[in-house]
């Protein structure tokens, strides 16, 4: 097969599913017929794991193939529209060939998304649709500041007193009773004791893998990802290797098996399985059971972060990964408040299961205890109703927000567009049409005093330089409606479409 | 020279100084006769660099030889005393061999703290003289809290505020620009944007070493040093190297240069200038002048922990190692205020010179932004006069309290025990004669209730096993006094003398 002029600027596995998708055309592979597995692939093309895998999972968002789980791909009829929460819209126009360089992986992820995030600082920016934390107005800040003041008042040395109180490596023991029992309450059986307090959850993440993994060693994370985790992995001097997720079931159990049969220094899986970041899917409980089952089959540590379990939307438990963790301890869960309860806090929590003692030991190196009064605070407002009743609120206006902004986005942003339907959180991913730079988005938008996050910044595969995620923790008012017709106006430029719903 | 059966047991330049001081002894080398270089002592008894150090620095200990600042070592009359901070009684009794074991590199320096820590953790312990953090009756804790209150009534959001607030990298205006005004009285000059919040100065030297060193890399660090120095150093897959300390004068400059020829892989000095951590000794301005050059000729980071400089008694200005580093930016620097404002908020700052936006990353990416709350008290607090008034009463408290301890020590412990008079500082260190047991100590200690910090927690070489750090963080009480008395006694058991001043 020759190329065209165009399709010479695609990265190899857009021209490897270009040929297998005019394959399924012409014949050559029929419906219900099995691909090539990964290694497979591998061997005939003479490609990385990554690209065999990016492959599969393109040909599988464009409808051509579906996974079957634990057998493999099959080819599919792709008249047949995919089911699924990617599906506002019209599926993506694929004709327009995507930016030369876009595809190219970062030497430095993190120095590419530092950069991102200090234009975004540097900017005059009136509305930040790009961070996801919810502003300050969403929060009881009442009630928290009174509890304060009474902690102050009936421990009225907690802010001059040192290790001497904290007999328990700095964990102060009513917060760490108050995790066990929430923990317990999710399913997850885990001792007082054993509960250690960290900075938000970035420090969590971070320790698990330094516990877990050596310099050199690989991380299969999920893609998209949040990109706090990949500066982590890399500032660890780790291998970020990214795993497909699907919209409606996360992670791919098929991909990540792979994964281990084909590299040895894979050594930890870090998965969000509630209201994944950005893409917000729930992982299904038999999706989360084969997963923890797979970690253990390969030893390989299951590093979970459940903070936005806390913000699905419903009265049914949410049961996170742990809960399944009960013999060989191989799960690390991580857990933040300072989305749901105080981000001036940035308190977390975490349970290193087999390796809580060496993460003990490298939290007491590397930055010693965490503050106190942070952990008292949070102990106790977690119990009380007023807490309860505040995170309902919190949940019921994203879920307005989110409705909101989804409803400005099918009007005003590109035909083609797609997003994500998450059940709670406080985003949307949008996949816009090939041809969209959300990098060329940034910088427009920036120049006009609105921060978003371009797709890039949450893989370093370049794969989603046409998407974006769209924070949704703004009331949207008026300001809000026409910062979104300005965005859609911009993409649709871009797209050469003309604007819409103005 | 045959061995005696007790000689066998000591450690190999142990061994080579019984040999050498022999040599002088016999006149074979004489007075003002150079000693042998470091390299040449390497080669002729083929040894390593650390045990070549370890051999002249034991050498001077004893008074057989004196250092001359970039020539090299020479003989001196070991009949006159050597003057300097370690002279309270006699000199140490050399007659008893060591504990066989005790002069063995842990595997963990880490695992051995971690173990040393726990069994202090949970023992009942009466009387803490192990850790060197002041009680809280201590602090000024009425005016904190009162800070608090008003932080919180002028900035109700303060504690649900995330990001948003913090445009410049979570580092709050005010304490950048409180910190850079300190900085500059200092004579350093730093910019405010350039101030780098962090919780405590553990995450600054770990940042500042990760950001500097890769794993496998060389750390030189003071001998002894703080044990969570080790700890960091470890935990980051890095090599500590030790450098001899003189109590008169600090890390020895020469030793270090030598360091620098011989080991390609020594990448960052770390140094605590003033009262250094356990010694107590402040580093001359001329060394400090020296330190900085060496470093920045060997084109090394210096990590300059300047924690204690707040504690040094008298008016004098105290003069910081990044002071000198006008040029290349290779001085790293580093202050907490747990142990002189508010130990239970874990507030410090860094600026990491040419690697400052490395350091941030990599801070970005491990922990997000440090809390804001104890980025605005420390800023309040530390230009008030109350906090000055507070501070000089601590630094009075303390002076008093180690000369107390210090005439405790002379009047219980063993005939022959040697201790450091430090300018100013939370703890004592005590040398004791050989065949003493620390970890011995440490042991009888705590079945008593009492939690010490043996020699072997500030070395992984086990050369100051017969030493220990004594903290003087407590008012001398009737409690305390009967504590010392108890220790005395035991340690006389161990070196087989009777109990002194009962």
């Amino acid at each position: 097969m020759t190329l065209a002029p165009a399709a010479a600027l695609l990265p190899l596995y857009r021209r490897l599913a270009g040929d297998y998708a005019q394959a399924m055309g012409l014949g050559t592979l029929r419906v219900g017929e099995r691909m090539p597995s990964v290694r497979e692939l591998m061997r005939r093309h003479q490609v990385s794991l990554s690209t065999a895998l990016q492959l599969l999972r393109h040909l599988e968002t464009q409808g051509h193939l579906e996974a079957r789980p634990r057998v493999g791909y099959f080819v599919r009829d792709a008249r047949t529209p995919a089911s699924g929460a990617l599906d506002l819209t019209s599926e993506p126009d694929l004709s327009q060939p995507v930016q030369p360089g876009a595809q190219a992986h970062f030497v430095g992820i993190n120095e590419h998304i530092s950069l991102l995030l200090e234009r975004g600082r540097q900017a005059e920016v009136f509305l930040d649709v790009g961070g996801c934390t919810p502003p300050p107005a969403l929060f009881d800040h009442k009630h928290l500041n009174q509890l304060v003041a009474r902690l102050l008042r009936e421990h009225p040395q907690l802010l001059v007193q040192g290790r001497s109180l904290l007999a328990n490596q700095g964990n102060h023991p009513l917060f760490q009773q108050a995790m066990a029992r929430r923990a317990l309450a999710s399913g997850i059986r885990v001792a007082p004791t054993d509960v250690l307090a960290t900075t938000g959850n970035s420090e969590a993440v971070s320790l698990a893998l330094a516990a877990v993994a050596r310099p050199g060693d690989m991380v299969a994370v999920e893609s998209p990802t949040y990109y706090g985790l990949l500066q982590v992995v890399e500032s660890l001097q780790l291998q970020t290797l990214e795993i497909p997720c699907s919209p409606r079931t996360g992670l791919s159990i098929e991909a990540l098996e792979l994964a281990f049969q084909t590299q040895p220094r894979l050594k930890a899986v870090v998965v969000v399985p509630e209201l994944q970041m950005p893409l917000g899917t729930r992982m299904p409980d038999a999706h989360k059971a084969r997963l923890v089952a797979l970690c253990a089959q390969y030893g390989a540590a299951l590093i979970e972060d459940d903070s936005y379990g806390l913000f699905v939307e419903g009265s049914q438990p949410v049961k996170p990964l742990k809960a399944w963790d009960s013999v060989s301890g191989h799960v690390v869960y991580c857990q933040a408040f300072n989305k749901s309860l105080a981000p001036g806090l940035r308190q977390g929590w975490m349970n290193g299961g087999q390796w809580h003692g060496r993460i003990q030991m490298l939290k007491f190196a590397q930055s010693r205890n965490t503050q106190t009064l942070g952990q008292m605070v949070v102990a106790e407002v977690l119990g009380s109703p007023a807490h309860q009743r505040s995170l309902e609120r919190l949940k019921a206006q994203l879920k307005a927000q989110r409705e909101a902004m989804a409803r400005l986005v099918a009007r005003h942003f590109p035909v083609g567009t797609r997003m994500s339907l998450p059940a709670g959180g406080l985003c949307l991913w949008l996949e816009l049409p090939e041809g969209f730079s959300s990098a060329q988005l940034f910088g427009d938008a920036l120049a006009q005093g609105i921060r978003i996050a371009p797709g890039s910044m949450f893989s370093n595969s370049g794969r989603y330089e046409h998407c974006m995620r769209l924070a949704c923790t703004h009331p949207v008012d008026a300001t809000v409606d026409k910062a979104m017709q300005l965005l859609g106006s911009m993409a649709c430029r871009q797209l050469g479409q003309a604007p819409r719903g103005a």
